[in-house]
Formats: C-alpha cells, sequence, structure tokens
C-alpha cells in the first residue's frame, strides 16, 4: 500500500490542506519519506460532520455485524504484512520483535473486542415488569439497555504506534460500542498512521457501513486537536498521553457549550514495594525483573516502575547494589522522537542535580542518535515526603530507589502519593500483614496492584485495569485496556411501556438475542 | 425528637459557628422556629475529616452489614413518626398526602439499596484465569472488583425534602456503594433535614459503624456548598437543583487540584409529543393527564412537562382547547420558598411577552402565598427553532403547546432540543412508523423515554433512568434514580497475581460469597 501523506475523510484519501510535515527516523535523526499535510478546520468539520451522519446506522448495525467489522479491522491489519512493520520500526526505533508483538497484541484486542460484542454483557439490559393493580400507584413497564454515545475522536500515542494509536484499544472499544472515530494520527508516527487508517477505511467499505464511521486526520501542532476537541459533534474524547496533553484536552472539553468526557491516561510513576521478605528471596533475579521493566521499550511505557522502596537496611542496600550493576549494564536504546528524548535528559538532570539524590547508576550510551540512557537514583523516603516532585514522572528508563526507616515511613509514601496506573508489591507469605495494611491504602491510588511481578505487560483480557486515580487518568472509573473499555462509550436509556414494535430486540419480551439480562431484579437465564 | 437548629459531625450535634438563618413556611410567608447555624469552613473540614477516616472501616463492612444499615436507616426515619410529616409540610408548602408518599419513597428507596447491595452485582467481579504456559508470554492471573471512591458530598435538592435530600436516592446509593457521605442541608428545609440527619447519625451508631460515615452541615448562602465541593477529601459531588447551581459545582470540582465528578442532575423541559393517532382518540383524557403532570407539586419536578409537540390541525387545536380549560381548572398551590416563586413569574412573564406566544390558559391565583398559578402557552415550531431561550426549563407548572407544520418539522425540533431527563411519545399503532423515526433522534437526547404516559413519577426500580445528556445532568453515563445510581461512586482495581490470603472476598477462588462473576470471558453458574 502507498503511503501518500494524504488525510483519511469520508471513504477516500484526500490532500490535507494544512501545514506540512514529515515523519522521522529516531534511530538516525533522519526525515523520512512522504511529506505529510496536517488538516485544516475545515477538513476537521468536515471529518466530523461525516462521523455525526454514519452514527445511526453505525449504533444500528447488528451484534454480529459490528463484531465482523472489528474482525475485519485486524484482518486489514495484518494484510499490510511486513510494509507495516517496517515502516513502524522507521517511525518509533522500536525493535521488530517489539513492532510484531504490537501488532499481534492490537489485532487480539480488536478479535477481543468483537467477542465482547457478540457476548453483549456491555448492553446491561434490565427489565422492570408492569406492575399494575401495585397500590397506591401502579408500576409501568421499564426497560434499560445502553447505547453509544456518538462519535468519539482517538488521540494515537506516540509510544505503541500500533496498540494505543489508530487502531488502538480506544479505536477497537469505540468501534465495538458503536461510535464512530475520528482518529488523530500522532504527528511521530505519520506512515504509521496511514497505513493502519488505509486499513480500516478498507474494511468500513468491505463491511458496507457507511464511510463516516471512522476518519483520520493529522497535524503537527496542537490546532487540529484543539479543533476536534471542542467540535460539536464529538461525544468523547480519548486520550493517551502527557499530563499537560491530558489536562489541555480536558479545559478544552470543560469549557465547550455541551461538556464532553475526556477519557486521558496522562501520568504515572507506579511504585513498587519491595516487602522484608522479598529482600530476603533471589536478589538477583529481582534485580534483574526491575531493571528489564523500568528499560523495557525505553522506559517508555505508561506503567515503567519509576519508584522502588524498601525498608532501609543490608537487603534494601543489597538490592540497590544489584539493581545498579544490572542498569549499569544496560545500553540506551532509541526513544520515539526528539522532543521525549530532550524531556528525558531533562528530566534525568533535574532529579540528578537534587540535594538529597544520589545517582547509584546510569547505562552505557550506545550509538542511537536518540538514545535514552537508563538511570538510577536513591533517596530517602524523608526526602520524598518533603519535595513531592521527586514523585513525579520522568517518561524514560529511570528510577528511585527509595529507602524507608520504618513501616509507617512506607504507608505515609504509599498515602501521599499521587493517584498511579500500577502499584506492586514484592513479598512472601512473612509479608502477609503489611501488605494487609498497604493493599488497602494502595487501592485508593492506583488501578492494577500487582504482587511479585513487574507492571510493564498489560494484559488485554475481560479483568484488566489500566486506568486510576488523577493524574493517572482523568476519569478512574474506566479502563482504557480490557473488555470493560467499552464502558467509556456508553450510556444508558430507559424504555417505559414501550410496544413490543418499538422495542429494541435486546429488550424485547422472548429474549430473542440471547443476553443476560436482569429481569425483576434477578439475572434471568438465557 | 428535637430540632435545636444545630448541624451534626462525629456523631454529635454540634452549634454551627456560620451565618444564621431559619426556615420558612411557604404557605404562610411566616419565618418558621428555630434559628439554624450555618456551618464554617473549619467546620467543613472537620466533617470531611471524620469522613476520610471513616471510609476505610466503612468500605470494609460486610454486604450484610452494609445492608443492614440502609435498613436501620429507613426504620430510623419511620421512627421519626409525625413529627417529621408535619415539619415537612410546614417547610415545603406540600400536601400531606405526597410527603407521606415521598417518605414511602425514600424509606422504598434504602430497601431496595440494601437489596442490591445484597445481591452484589454492582461489584462487577471478573476473574481471568492465569495462562502459564501461554506463549510468546504466560498470563497472569488477573481479577476484577468495583470499591467505593470516597466520601461523597450530598447536595440536598428543594423540590423533594425527603426523597431527593439528605436521605435521598444520592444519600442511599453512596451508602450503598460504601462512601460516606457529608450532607449539605438544604437552607429551605432546615428542620426537615436535621430531622432525618438525626435519624441517620442513629442508624450509624446502632450500626456501629464510625461516627464519619454520616455528616450534616447547613448554611444559608453558597460557601459552605462551595468548601464542601472543593475539599481534598471528598471524591465526588451529587447534586440536583439549578442548571447554574450545577454549574457552578462542576466549575469548581475542575478547578480541583484533583478533579472529582459531579452528579449533577439540573435541568430539563420533558417534551411530549402528541402523534396523530392518538390525538384522534380520548382527547379529553390526554389533556387531563397531561394538565395533572403539568401542575403535580406546583410543576416543580424534574420531570414537568414543559413543551407539547403536535402536528398543526384541527386535532391539535381541539387538544389545546381542552387542555386550556383543563389548565384554567387548576388552582395555584404553594411553591416551595420565595426564591423559586419569584423566579416562576418572572419565567412566566418572560414567555409571556414573547412575540410569537399565545397565553392560551392561567390557572386560578387561589390564596397562597407563594403560589404558582398554571400557565399555558402556545407557539409555532418555527418559532421554537428560532428561539432556544423559549425551550428552556421554567421551573414551575407552566408548558407550551407548540404546533409543527408537518412531521419533519416535529422531527427538527426533536434533533434541536438541548439534553433532556424524559421525553414522552403519545401514540397509537397508527403511529408506528413516525414513532420509529423519532425513537433513534430522542434516544440522543433523553433519559428516558416513554409511550402513553407522562413523565412525572419516576419509579425507584432496577431499570430506571433518571439522567440524560447536557444540561439535564453534568454525566449522562449515569443515573441518579434506581438500582444503577449506585455505579456513579464505584471504580474498578485489577488485582494481579494476588496469593488468596490477600484476595478480596468477592474475588476468591470459591466464590463464597455466592456471587454472579465472569471467569475467563464467561458468565459463571453460582
Amino acid at each position: 500500500m502507498q503511503i501518500t501523506g494524504e488525510i483519511l475523510i469520508g471513504g477516500k484519501a484526500v490532500a490535507g490542506k494544512g501545514e506540512a510535515f514529515t515523519g522521522w527516523n529516531p534511530s538516525t535523526g533522519q526525515a523520512l519519506e512522504p511529506t505529510f499535510y496536517g488538516a485544516t478546520t475545515e477538513q476537521v468539520d468536515e471529518a466530523c460532520a461525516f462521523a455525526a451522519e454514519a452514527f445511526d446506522a453505525f449504533r444500528g448495525t447488528t451484534l454480529e455485524e459490528r463484531a465482523k467489522f472489528l474482525e475485519a479491522v485486524a484482518q486489514a491489519i495484518l494484510d499490510l504484512g511486513d510494509e507495516l512493520i517496517e515502516r513502524t520500526m522507521a517511525e518509533s526505533g522500536l525493535p521488530r520483535p517489539r513492532i510484531e508483538g504490537e501488532r499481534g497484541r492490537t489485532v487480539g484486542q480488536l478479535r477481543l473486542f468483537a467477542q465482547v460484542v457478540r457476548q453483549g454483557l456491555w448492553l446491561s439490559p434490565v427489565l422492570d415488569s408492569a406492575l399494575p393493580d401495585r397500590t397506591p400507584l401502579p408500576r409501568p413497564d421499564l426497560r434499560l439497555r445502553k447505547i453509544p454515545i456518538g462519535p468519539v475522536v482517538v488521540f494515537g500515542a506516540s509510544n505503541f504506534p500500533l496498540a494505543f494509536s489508530v487502531a488502538g484499544g480506544d479505536t477497537a472499544s469505540a468501534f465495538a460500542a458503536g461510535c464512530p472515530v475520528v482518529a488523530k494520527a500522532h504527528p511521530s508516527h505519520p506512515g504509521t498512521s496511514e497505513l493502519v487508517g488505509r486499513a480500516i477505511q478498507k474494511a468500513v467499505a468491505a463491511s458496507n457501513l457507511p464511510a463516516g464511521v471512522f476518519a483520520m486526520v493529522g497535524g503537527r501542532d496542537n490546532g487540529v486537536g484543539g479543533a476536534l476537541a471542542s467540535h460539536p459533534a464529538i461525544a468523547a474524547i480519548a486520550f493517551t498521553g502527557s499530563r499537560a496533553g491530558g489536562l489541555a484536552l480536558a479545559g478544552i472539553a470543560a469549557k465547550r457549550p455541551v461538556p464532553v468526557p475526556v477519557y486521558a491516561e496522562m501520568s504515572s510513576v507506579n511504585p513498587v514495594f519491595l516487602l522484608p521478605g522479598a529482600l530476603q528471596g533471589d536478589v538477583a533475579a529481582l534485580a534483574q525483573g526491575f531493571a528489564d521493566s523500568a528499560t523495557l521499550g525505553t522506559g517508555q511505557f505508561c506503567t515503567q516502575p519509576g519508584l522502588v522502596l524498601g525498608l532501609a537496611g543490608p537487603e534494601f542496600d543489597g538490592f540497590a547494589q544489584v539493581a545498579a550493576e544490572k542498569m549499569c549494564a544496560k545500553t540506551a536504546t532509541t526513544m520515539l522522537n526528539k522532543g521525549i528524548h530532550d524531556a528525558y535528559e531533562k528530566g534525568v538532570k533535574t532529579v540528578e542535580a537534587h540535594a538529597s539524590v544520589q545517582t547509584v547508576a546510569r547505562g552505557q550510551a550506545g550509538s542511537a542518535a536518540w538514545g535514552g540512557v537508563p538511570a538510577l537514583f536513591q533517596t530517602k523516603a524523608s526526602e520524598i515526603l518533603k519535595d513531592r516532585h521527586l514523585s513525579e514522572e520522568v517518561f524514560g528508563p529511570s528510577s528511585i530507589l527509595i529507602a524507608c526507616e520504618n513501616k509507617e515511613e512506607m504507608l505515609a509514601i504509599a498515602a501521599s502519593l499521587e493517584g498511579q496506573l500500577t502499584a506492586t508489591l514484592h513479598m512472601t507469605a512473612a509479608d502477609t500483614e503489611l501488605a494487609r495494611e498497604l493493599v488497602p491504602v494502595l487501592e485508593k491510588k492506583a488501578g492494577r496492584i500487582l504482587v511479585n511481578g513487574f507492571p510493564t505487560g498489560v494484559e488485554v483480557s475481560h479483568a484488566m485495569v489500566h486506568g486510576g486515580p488523577f493524574p493517572a487518568t482523568s476519569n478512574d472509573h474506566y479502563t482504557s485496556v480490557g473488555a470493560t473499555a467499552i464502558d467509556r462509550f456508553l450510556r444508558p436509556v430507559c424504555y417505559q411501556n414501550f410496544p413490543a414494535a418499538l422495542l429494541p430486540a435486546e429488550l424485547d419480551d422472548a429474549n430473542s438475542l440471547g443476553l443476560w439480562r436482569l429481569r425483576d431484579g434477578k439475572v434471568e437465564q438465557r
């Protein structure tokens, strides 16, 4: 498939009338062909108008039709073949196995949502029978289902050019709900975005859906994103990126005449608590696991473990020493783009310069143009409690070891943390008492709590929560990964005394769709 | 029980240190004894600190303990006996049968939530089994449940001094979720609020719960509400009231260092569409039903039908004539307070003065000091399309009849409406085609769609949706009435590779709580 640098609107590729820009190869620091063109406000309008127009037809598809469409998108992405892998590698600097794995994740995610759509639990059908003889007043017949909210803007993330981008989890779950998507391509991987966007367009056409079900526009600056976020046809905004970016979108959304929800996944340092029992075990394996997780994908994971806490003493010192060796042994790999690389360098320098912080390890510089050199720091818990900035995210392969004087200080740190995507405990049975004190604190801070693992690696499954209290996300009632991500794009509607001729199929008397339903307060056997 | 004018904090009644004020009897225009005292910022702090402190113990209660607590609150309200009824009548101007009915609704709502808590569907447990042999990567054990979000501020509404106030649906659903509540008493019914608040305090103590599970503070101006909404211990804001009030709270919440969700139910004109077939039936009954609904509780229902649309012609004229007679026959009843009365008078005058509007009926003035005289207006659809202000809520017994030239104009009006709590169709089988065109439009505009009924009367049941797109509410993903109102106060947490010793009971292997759970993507039989 040809990459032309066009934008995708109304089932066609059209020339963007906005600013010109290119992708860059972060491994070489060189610009990549071809030239891309951003969208103008008029083109954004057009994309959103198409989406609004397509909404009723799209939400009117049967569950099977919509599931097949999701599967068609997955297949169309696979059909791009190695061209997609190579372009994504070139634009992201990420190695082939990672990109192939990420493609697998992206395709698997679309197929999971096909199953989710078919099963229909997300429709949440509830039926309350009429009670015409009830006194003092009869009860009407009431039936509830969830319906999609409308066109969704999906902002592609830089750090997962496939799985959190144009056809990533946000798009998959919005489509699953029955919402058209207008994707904002991330300027770091415009060619990858175009390939994937064209694959989606192909699947839309092959599925006989209205062209407005999908559009993709790009642009190098924030203008296009702002125009999308404030467009009246848009019903929700999905974003994965920086705290500043997420807050800016939340600000735009709140000022709209009709505010819309913003699902922004923003910032997390993913604290890891090494409890005493765990530090008496295989410290080398623990340190290796930590160093691997902290540097995976050049540390550019939302769930990178940025804080590691333990009780001060010889065991924690021992861990720190091995962890330092492991981090020193790591060589800088390419960061996603120059902006992220420069921000990382600046963030590391700020931590390094902090009076209370010791640098315990720097990795090898290597030869990458925009390489992120791993960094491991150490400080005391009391310093973190004094200066909250130390516990803020430095996006990249940098972590801080924190020695706590006692368990009270460890609990105090846990309680002082901002909201997180994840929190992790390393422990043995001997640590159960302390874990029982920590878990209730961490539940209030994080969307996912792990035992004896590392937070990178976010399973796409039914029980996953990739979300968490602010600033991890802007809305901690939801997840952006996993089956329940669909809930973000749904709202309930109640139908009172509807005649059978008007009732949606999922609420009919016969349960013709064979759904799990709640009837008169009881789960109805299918 | 004595009404002392105190505020309720930490399990005690204490003297408010804020401004003094009294309740008023709107039927007589006279101040009521005793003097009440608002809370200071320090007292708000204290109430919120107690709530934060109580949160873990409260959310740690078993489902049965929490259900029993809700039932104890219901019983304690009943135990207030006639004193509550009389005080509520005096402070609201509402008649005895309405207040007795509303007490029944309040108590029934608490008991419904007790059943909801016991059943535990709201916990949404999801289990994904570990797949240690999966390639290329094993899958960890992942388990999701929902947990309560933290202390909730509940703003009492003026128009339902029991069912949407201190122990109303917001409080019942927050308690059900495991969230402590700090209630902001509405200054229109401070004595009612104190009685109910003391009943809750009694139930908290009798249930051996920490005192911080409930507090109640009041105040005549917005200072106390603002202090509550911006307090760092508060995790969500529940409000029923005016659009201006809801938007002010949303503004405060968005500006917090850590934003919190605002569930504000604000404004709705609840359009009623009279389709041609319905106008060929018993028009007298239809008109009587409309007039009764429009003036119920002096029109002070969130679901008061403020717009009535039909196709222009002799049938609609005939309906208008009978409806006018029915409205003329209605006598003004007392409005809730002077402010609401004055705003109603002003709103009616504005509509009346509109060049395109005819006044087709005013009710009888009667003798109430702050009486709301029913009003029925008529205009053309084209005028509503030209001036959106005509379709904005006038809180009270005022409605506008709208003659549409054709069904296209009717559909255009439907599409142009702001978000609504309800939309209603009156129809026969002959109207099915037109209804099929209207329903998809109305689904996007309203939380509840009724056929052949009137929107006042909001059933408290499993399938109810009392919510809807902005400005009906600030968050249309939720309802404030009915069993699923609990979802507002929950967020998901995922537990990865947790040892059995740390797992919450609802996620244990044995399903010891006997919950409906999703395991490996399938609904698990209990």
